[in-house]
């Protein structure tokens, strides 16, 4: 059994999970300077604009084999779309969602999702009061339907926000649809086969991050 | 301008993010253990409770002093309140959050919270509809008595889920009141004093690491 933040292994386990995490900052920076028609940067660009070291940058890339070029840089529509290759976003990636209440509802509606080529094709809810509800274009669905829409639109990322009660059964039926990632955020840690990624999200290690550097950090 | 995640300096700069993420994890592992009357642990048993290796427990442990004794390994009611206090959860942290709407509210009723000892005192928002509401036991209070209510609870930690356009006066009025830190659900990125301290949410980051392990991984 295992809990939170680091539970996720990869089958490539010489990447750090924390190499990821800075992969999809880096993404997002140099997206916003590919959008200001930015053709070259250096691993110095990349580092000031994610707040570490350009030492970390090149280390982080390295991960993913040789591209730029030494004393001009990189050139950032290429290195963009490497970025999103490696993240696996040069592909769709339709999700569910399950639990159609005030988080659930928030997260359907979340801009960012969208942004990052992210699309919810369905809300699931066992409470028949939200059926037939739209969160933006996406319709709350009945629990019955939850495979064939899994199914039908090749979903393997699920998305839990129902209570700890309920989550490892949703879990389970999840899995069985053929879902292959979870990102949880019910307090709940699940008990599933060890091939399914998944990724717990616990609003309070954001608030602790916080603490620690308020007190230790005396920032 | 620094992009997500990474945005956090540490102060003491030795001390890496990602050690503070892991060492969250390591505590609600080991408190786990102490409400299951367990005595003392090893770094191994830490180790496989995170999914990290126990090198990196020790690692992590170290930068704070010693504590364990070789061979024995740690008292776990010793280690629960080494951590706590390192974290800086020894102490309450009052918060106020700015923004009532679906996710607001999801965060003002977020069991999690309350679990780690952080307490929401009030919720605040523009609009009058949702003033007078109460979430769980938090009311929802005018955007006007933010100054007061800050001022009175000695709140040094803002929640921020107001729409784009609204973060950055939200979060300089928070800063004027006296807020040090914000946990910022926004998609904006603050133009802030550099001594605050900013953690920005970005939910689609973590779908981020999902779609590399489904896809890179091949997990």
């Amino acid at each position: 059994m295992r809990f939170g933040e680091t539970r996720v292994m990869m089958k490539t386990d010489k990447i750090p999970e924390a190499t990821i995490m800075r992969m999809t900052v880096y993404s997002r920076y140099i997206e916003h300077l590919r959008q200001q028609d930015v053709a070259t940067i250096s691993s110095f660009d990349i580092a000031e604009g994610a707040g570490v070291s350009s030492a970390q940058v090149r280390k982080d890339l390295a991960y993913f084999g040789e591209f730029g070029t030494r004393g001009v840089g990189y050139n950032v529509d290429e290195l963009c779309g490497h970025i999103r290759r490696i993240l696996g976003l040069s592909q769709e990636w339709p999700s569910v969602l399950v639990g159609a209440g005030k988080l659930g509802s928030a997260l359907a509606l979340y801009e960012g999702f969208n942004m990052r080529g992210f699309h919810i094709v369905g809300v699931f809810d066992e409470d028949p009061d939200p059926i037939g509800n739209r969160f933006g274009s996406i319709d709350v669905l009945p629990m019955g339907e939850l495979e064939k829409v899994i199914e039908n639109e090749n979903v393997k990322i699920g998305i839990i926000t129902v209570p700890a009660v309920a989550a490892q059964e949703v879990a389970e039926r999840l899995v069985s649809a053929g879902v292959k990632a979870i990102l949880n955020f019910s307090p709940y840690v699940f008990n599933l086969p060890e091939d399914i990624i998944v990724r717990h999200v616990d609003f309070s290690l954001y608030l602790e991050v916080l603490t620690f550097s308020l007190t230790y950090g005396k920032k």
